[in-house]
């Protein structure tokens, strides 16, 4: 398997560069019957797709989801579902300009060594943040499969960017309110001051960075496979492979390195409608790599964008001195707010990739052999 | 693939139960023509095993490898390298006491419901810290055959016990002494306080948690698969197997997302060597999911361990009713010491996986066909 | 991995349904810097798209392959190519009328209760020969890739259609006369009997079948992966993918089964130009799962086509009753000739997906590094 | 994944060598709560073993099977087993004699290319009949789990060997006779025909070749994962892995390529207990690369054992120059009555494998949570 396919029994393949014709993506191992079209894809499209706001790149792209195959009269069919977004608004000339000097922070220098100058540039190619629409449109049919099969639902929002933090919120309030701002932050005020934090970055011709938090609830037992495909495995596998993500912790994480084994522990008790649960949640609903039916909790860090408008040194790999670069062209200030339907996406496929491999999920969703 | 099984083309396969006859692994994919014998893989066995010292389990066990197949006249020869470790002090009668009743903080309760109550419990079974011995075996292999044909070396060490951490070491400082003191902290005097809250844990019945900090140097530029293999990607897949293992990151890690851009991204400069270097590292040595040359650096978040001696709320699972556990048996009061070689061995693994899946290994090493 | 993945570090995805929008595929893990154009995929769908005489389907396509990704400045990138083929004359009328009576010998029935009614049955969807092309679009890479990086040849021919069959020919004459005739048989006067036996089974309603013969000649010593990757694992594994294949023997095969190990052994011997060869070519070229240098010899059993327009007894689905059935719609009388190309195809893949595998062909092609 | 793992979500990895300590295997993927101890593996390994009677090998080994872990209380516990076979009477001097002459028609030449001189040659290491004793293993427990769970069955038997076969007998007739003879051929008149050609063969130091032909009843319809993953493909996948199979036909096979459609489908019709089945099987059971509930029909052929002790011509790999060689050693004068259990283990292998991909097989057999 190579390095563009995620999943083990569901399988997501991503294909397409940036500036290429289009970006596309096979999702293969679905099961058949779940009612899909392409508008299931376009919600989760337009939550990520760019030159919505102020806080974005101002590429305009539409982002129209076109699925190819996989699906006969609104049901899948356990075919494989290839969908596909035509690029419209690509520029390449910036990125001819770069071509020989490597923007600091991001993947130009590896990847040229690594592809023997072969690779698609224009626009970061493969190493584009744009790729990780082929992500939404994977994940938006396993967000699909999960609540019609399971009732499990998966939401993620901004709790930072950059210096600015919000508090714990409710499961129920940050449902509600995390798409109401461009931001994807809950607490509207604390929103209101990211954004103008972001305005000024951009301004400054910098960048932030920040975190997103995951939370999935209606979780069966038992999902994971250890030792190796643990559902911590599995979860952050995925996620680092959105662009800018350097840190991942579930539950207490870090801070929890620094409490007892007394106080961290989450004890079990049984809950009024007679089910075994734990009275808190360090764990983040995840035990010995296996959900406990507790609800899921991951914080995904984010880097700053390196791509930026300040003078930086590198390197001209032609005559191999230093120099300097202003990066030109397009780019988030902030990747983080377009980051959170990413992170609701990848943690709904890996869910519904395990979901399928312990047979939670059968090969078929109902039975149309009598209407045939 | 199963959960059992780690990498893609040097694949790692776990077998065996902590208190079922042995533990051991199948390590497959490695190329022919790498000297091996079992004092490999005992020299970093003997850094994991139990019982050598009053922080630790104190289960007795001299974990020593056997090689059943793939070696001939002292060399690897591209078959698979099967060893194994016999369990010799098991003792399961706890195990029987609590079987129905599940720790707190363990895996026992969603094991219980995944595996319908068929899964070996004596010793955790297959969720035992046991089983990172198996880790061990396959990643001295990959640690020889790194330094063997690239010259990549990875060492980690302990950073934070709990409350106690200490400031960042050179690499040669902790090289030379992560070894030299029980809980695998380069700065002897930290290490000592790191040792004394141990003790005084265990002897309140309760656990720690910590961080290691791993380092791999010597490395190529362009190790990585992305999208989804990147080298963040499969390096965290890989970690979150170890047991207890919450949280981690890479360079700046979380720090770096209240950085920005413009502070966090490492500039290039041409080194006096001639070599294309960055003048910070705080990508830790990866962008774009690829390796950049730069030092590698990881910080592994350890929970403190969850069998403790302290009453704790738990429920009985046959009649599913609420009630208290004393956890009795051995158990190690804080598990991050003997996690450092396991972190060592992984990174490794990973790091040879891809060092083959690019091909800068090749598949025979060296030629014998002469000497036939 | 799915059932429509194939190969195992050069992987070919296929997707689309017969009568869908589209057919097409993925293919990943091309080495980067191999000169690649859209044309070279119509070279080889033109041997195989229908509608080019009498002996075939009426069905026309032009089979045009549109690359939507992977290709940068005419040469692989390393990224995955995805190739597909709008599809144009389909005509769905007929597969409404037989939904409920599926056809005898086709996939109709089987595929009916797996999917539980969900599959597209419209040109019989998945299991139309229709996604050949899409194995043909992923073999021509390979064919392309195994040419320009090691010198290897792959050619297929008709040697059978139904009782008539040809004598052997040499490697140079198949090669020069198979694409000179309809049923892509290197003998022309029994090219003319085995088409005017195909013409008279098409007007009797029936279909014929028949044997392929496939040589590659150019490769390396030790292609294939033993125990499980033998060659003539992964090849047959490939091969039985073509529809209405049902039997395959390599070497000499079946008839070998007679002879004795004096007599089926190949000796060896030393050549002229001081090569290791064997003196008879009974192991078709593979030795213990391995290729020995001698060319590749397999041969391919086609069953006749099952979709004939001669009345037979089939069963309702939904009344669960005995009935008949005429197959409507425009059907091959023989699908032979037409699998050449795709026999082609498909040895082509699996011997590029070895030599990968082997490490004899490279990640990178050549360096563009100094022209970037 | 390398050449030593078969199967996708059943696994068998095989290890060990013909003359190294032990053969081993470990199964993983086998569901929780199959009834499995030593004596089932042992029951199918007596039918392997050799040193039986006068017409196999005269190596003796007992082949006793020990199971090191995977099973608790006597049920499986989803975790993967692992099982093992000390060698025990193996003679490697033969082979320093040879290890620079190969053999014909054995791998010894292209392995020692391939692995650079560093292959393990005594008694052919990997390449050695005797590590089908692994796959035998693995067959075990999958057949008794597709008996356990479906009530699937499947047998083989010899049908020809060398110019002897034997006509078409029944399923049950097949089924009592098989193993009452030494060459498992289920007609008692035929099999000491072939008994005493086999020992002919051997008295002038040649081999014979066969073929063995598998059934297997009580097949679930729509087994198999077309495209790539259709019945056929993983069949024969598996099949050409056991060394010297070098053709295999499904149903009419290469004898169906020159029936017309309209004798070669099979007609459905309603069955007095009211199931769909077809009136012939021309199919072999298998329609679009789907199981279709008629009995699956499988030959393979073997061709006649390499190791023979006639004089033959070959190379010396040291001097590059042509000599001669009359193998040493204790071989099979014909392989195929040791072969037939391994057709029936690497068959069930495959049909369990398919069972629980599409999920006809739980993830968990019963329910011992109340036994707890």
């Amino acid at each position: 398997m190579t390095g563009n396919v995620l999943g083990e029994q569901l399988t997501l393949t991503s294909f397409g560069e940036s500036h290429g014709r289009c970006i596309g993506m096979v999702l293969d191992g679905c099961p058949s019957g779940l009612p899909l079209s392409e508008s299931d894809l376009q919600i989760e499209l337009d939550k990520r797709k760019p030159g919505q706001s102020i806080i974005t790149t101002q590429r305009k792209e539409e982002d129209k989801a076109e699925i190819l195959s996989g699906i006969f009269n609104g049901y899948t069919t356990s075919a494989p579902i290839c969908a596909i977004i035509w690029n419209k608004d690509s520029d390449s000339r910036p990125y001819e300009v770069i071509k020989n000097t490597p923007r600091p922070g991001h993947a130009d220098y590896p990847s040229f060594v690594k592809y023997g100058g072969f690779a698609d540039y224009r626009g970061s190619g493969r190493f584009s943040g744009r790729l990780t629409a082929t992500m939404v449109m994977g994940g938006a049919v396993a967000q699909k499969l999960l609540k019609y099969s399971l009732g499990v639902e998966t939401i993620a929002y901004t709790t930072q960017i950059g210096q600015i933090s919000c508090s714990s919120l409710s499961y129920e309030e940050a449902k509600q309110n995390r798409y109401t701002n461009e931001v994807r932050c809950p607490s509207p005020k604390i929103a209101e001051k990211m954004k103008s934090n972001i305005i000024e970055a951009r301004k400054n011709g910098d960048s932030l960075g920040g975190i997103v938090e995951c939370i999935s609830v209606g979780l069966p037992i038992g999902l994971g496979e250890p030792i190796f495909s643990s559902m911590e495995s599995d979860l952050s596998k995925a996620l680092f492979s959105i662009p800018s993500v350097k840190a991942i912790e579930f539950g207490s994480g870090f801070s929890g390195t620094k409490l007892k084994g007394s106080q961290n522990n989450d004890e079990y008790a049984v809950s009024k409608d007679n089910k075994i649960i734990t009275k808190t949640n360090n764990s983040g609903g995840i035990l010995g790599g296996l959900t406990n039916g507790m609800p899921l909790v991951i914080k995904i860090g984010f880097k700053p964008a390196s791509s930026i408008a300040i003078k930086q040194k590198t390197i001209d790999l032609v005559s191999k001195t230093e120099c300097e670069i202003v990066v030109p062209g397009r780019h988030d200030p902030c990747v983080v707010p377009r980051a959170v339907p990413v992170v609701e996406s990848l943690v709904s496929f890996i869910l519904a990739d395990h979901a399928i491999r312990c047979e939670l999920i059968p090969p078929v969703l109902g039975d149309r052999k009598n209407e045939h």
